[in-house]
């Protein structure tokens, strides 16, 4: 049997190792178009800083390794430029030589990735904008930024420096590497501007999550631009760039970096004739077998189903791609293995803090009309407060009303969000209830949790307002509910809601006599913790209580 | 109804709170006999080295606490003295003033907590001989430190320092809290001897994973005797302590912390004539309801099902108190929650490092003569290995042979450690197998994982075992199996297995005909990855290949 592995990173280089190991005897050719196979695309955005010094670390795994332990035809800087299912055959180019050859396969095995969308803007072909996909981009983006700008023309009369390194960068793009790049640039001591043409950044999260990125990003110098499109670019009169934007600003840049986003590479597919997918990547069953029982394809270049809404989505993640990659390998060696799709999971570092989530967002409710859910807002401490180095987590914490699954989660923070994203990852895989998060036993001691686990924290929390124990509200919500404020004075001093009424709630039992019994009332305190005891009292007592989720807490990132 | 819990700290707290929460009518009396409630036990080594420098931080709620938004009648220094089911009263001393009062009660909670275990060894109640439970042992063993030493009677001949303060400790107990403490002492600047009379330290886990907390100790200049009881305590000449060993030696201490387990209160047990199990805990049922259907008990003073095992157990954690003391109150409160029993999940810092474990470990599975099982010893990377700061983890993986069920994992490491024992907790907790870990999707960006978690990557390694893709075998029953070494040879140089036979991994394909066909061949690399390819390299060709699993580096710290 010969296989024919297009793609020699993450899926193709995955599924290359995987078969060898699997069938010995397999004849199996892996071609990649660029220099490096099994290079750390992940790693692209950390090398422009430095943190990542060396070219070199970024390859995992090299060419030579594929033939010398796999035993694998491995050939770099060799693109396929036909493909004949019928015949089943490759055209290959060896971008060195130019030779074309000509291969048959037995399988063949699509793992093109996915490229950066490139608008076809003005000016988007200046030099000085740049993409992150290769190792090449990287190192390109790292020359730019080494190299001397004369900035004598532009601003000579300012009497300062009249050369020097760039100093401005604009990303656009707030999406993953986008924000991986505007830190990265920022660690070198670059001013950055990030254009985003969405009202927020991070689009898989909800917007009053992403509300407090965009204000991480502001504390960190970064000029945040929402809901403002690129229209094109220019070059300044002192030779810079000038990013152009639809609504008429005009951003000034040493370099741009597009990371708007990727898009499925599907020329092969075409010329294989293999379907693909409504959302523009090669269609695959579970199996990661394409419309061509002889093509698999795997990697950012298919189409997976999130097994949360059912639908086909893209994910353009190393994780997915890998074990795609073996299970393709899997398949092709006569195994059943299948993919069981995905759920969303991802992070981010941003500075010193951590941007991650798991499973499915509020917006994707909405836009599913899925109105059998419920959320809460949580702001417990990474590990025991009066253990040093505790952080404030910002967890939103969504479950279904009907019968308590586990539905998503969104985390912030600045210590110990991986523990709990992979948590609460592992509980909606196996379908998890808030009930079963309330018993879980995590590890606890005091530099790494509390007893009470954020994630047991966010099962106890749901648990109550599916229990019925505590009725809750939220701040976009409120209608005409009487506002009561449990905090003490001193808090109400630094933000109090008009209209609200101020009892403490050490205070509460004895001052009942002010609250209405007729109407709804919302109450409210910094973490909903408070108002949660003052709910369970005046329901007790005959009144009409509900919690305000989050409390001020969430008012102060509530989306406009 | 009229509610009195004993004991006011974790569990008795817990279940005070949350009762109020559901019954605003219940008459809730809650006693504490130390001065103290609420107060973060797990906190106080850090106290004793200034980790936590101020005594008030260990104070998580207060009696004024309690009373103001709790409206519940809290008394600390006050005793249980005495208890009489069958009138349903209990008497209560009032240390502060010496009173002594009876109180009714409708349903009666027990959180006595477990006290330290102090042996009666000649020279226990010497001064300087501590054990760590209260926030007054913890103020105690500080002043203790901050101690003159007047050394001029026993070592004036030496002519050095004649007068200091505390510089030698001896911890005896190498469990949570007998770590906790020699991190702690050596945190501030003491030699520490640890004295431990089995044959490891840290119980729970696994000899062999001991070892490396052992070494570990060692290089951070801890004196470690394993093996020694201690038979007595005596003063020397100098006034400090010796402590002397089963063995005969003679350790010099200037404090001494006994930190050789804990034993379950049940002194009030006894007076309400409820029933004790054979571990020497309260019984208590899975709503926590003792043998008296109007007392109920919760906290380490309880014996709780290990749901792993079936078997009634120990666990003196404040994970689990507090939840019991949640469920306690609905109970009460008249819901039907169930305390689900326990996993063993546990995690203990020690200088930079982290000790987590949860599940199953080897040695329970022996003692249970369970032989329906396999482990695996796994070393990958804490993150991506390109990105700086990664570090490796130690994972020893345990699952079930016949149903790939997870059954437990013992991780040690200086980065990633929570995230993974907690993955690893929850997929228990759930009833994971080793194939749901496979495709678990869990968080990866460089900084935090990588594209194969550690987690899926024991999900794979335990896969290739079941599936047959693996055979397996352990360095303690290699019996007369023919040894291969596929490291290159600068490896081999540092370390080498006398007869085994050397081929790199890269020439093995070309050497198969040194190998013998009849003989088991084991084979060997540093970590067992490149021995799992040449096990695959070997099968395909027709040889009884075994990995060695874990390599050289299980090799380095396999029990004797």
């Amino acid at each position: 049997m010969k296989v024919i592995i297009v793609g020699g990173v993450a899926g193709g280089a995955s599924c290359a190792a995987r078969l060898r190991r699997l069938d010995e005897k397999a004849e199996i050719l892996m071609v990649e178009r660029g220099p490096f196979v099994s290079y750390a695309n992940c790693g692209l955005p950390y090398h422009v800083s430095g943190k990542i010094e060396n070219e070199s670390s970024l390859l995992v795994a090299t060419e030579q390794m594929f033939k010398a332990v796999f035993a694998i035809d491995c050939r770099t800087n060799c693109e396929v430029i036909g493909i004949s299912a019928k015949e089943k055959t490759v055209q290959l180019k060896n971008h060195v030589t130019g030779e074309v050859t000509t291969e048959k396969y037995d399988k063949l095995v699509l793992s093109p990735g996915a490229a950066p969308i490139r608008p076809p803007l003005p000016g988007i072909d200046l030099p000085g904008i740049f993409s992150v996909r290769t190792v090449a981009d990287a190192k390109n983006i790292r020359e730019w930024l080494d190299r001397e700008i004369d900035r004598s023309v532009g601003n000579s009369f300012t009497g300062v420096d009249t050369v020097s390194k760039p100093r401005h960068a604009v990303v656009i793009g707030g999406g993953f590497i986008g924000l991986e790049m505007v830190e990265n640039f920022v660690e070198r001591g670059l001013s950055v501007t990030l254009v985003e043409k969405l009202n927020q950044v991070m689009p898989p999260l909800d917007p009053e999550m992403a509300r407090l990125i965009e204000r991480y990003l502001v504390k960190h110098n970064v000029q945040v631009e929402l809901g403002d499109g690129v229209a094109g670019f220019r070059k300044a009169a002192d030779g810079t760039l000038e990013v152009l934007t639809e609504k008429g600003k005009v951003h000034p840049a040493d370099i741009v970096v597009s990371a708007i986003g990727v898009k499925p590479e599907t020329e092969l597919a075409k010329m294989a004739d293999i379907e693909i997918g409504k959302r523009g990547g090669i269609r695959v069953n579970e199996h990661m077998i394409t419309s061509n029982p002889d093509i698999l394809a795997v990697g950012d270049a298919v189409e997976v189903k999130d097994f949360m809404t059912g639908e086909w989505t893209l994910i353009p993640l190393a994780g997915p791609a890998n074990r795609q990659g073996r299970i393709a390998a899997d398949v092709i060696a006569g195994r059943k293995s299948k993919f069981r799709g995905t759920q969303g999971t991802s992070i981010c570092k941003l500075f010193g803090a951590t941007i991650a989530q798991t499973g499915l967002s509020e917006k994707t409710l909405v836009r599913l009309g899925d109105k059998d859910y419920e959320k809460v807002y949580l702001y417990p401490n990474s590990h025991a407060g009066y253990y040093p180095g505790a952080k404030m987590l910002i967890i939103k914490f969504l479950f279904r009303k009907s019968d308590g699954k586990v539905l998503g989660a969104q985390i912030l923070g600045e210590d110990g969000v991986p523990k709990r994203i992979d948590s609460f990852a592992m509980a909606i895989q196996m379908g998890c209830t808030i009930w079963d998060l309330e018993e879980s036993e995590l590890c606890y001691a005091p530099p790494y949790g509390s007893a009470k686990d954020p994630v047991n924290f966010a099962g106890m929390v749901a648990a109550d307002v599916l229990n019925g124990d505590m009725p809750i509200v939220h701040w976009d919500s409120l209608g005409d509910s009487f506002l009561l404020d449990v905090r003490n004075p001193p808090e109400l001093a630094v933000e109090s809601i008009p209209g609200a009424l101020n009892i403490p709630l050490p205070q509460l039992r004895a001052r009942l006599s002010e609250l209405p019994k007729d109407k709804e009332i919302a109450i409210i305190c910094r973490s909903a913790q408070r108002a949660y005891y003052a709910t369970r009292i005046l329901l007790q007592n005959g009144f009409k209580a509900k919690n305000i989720t989050g409390g001020m807490l969430a008012r102060s990132h509530r989306a406009d």
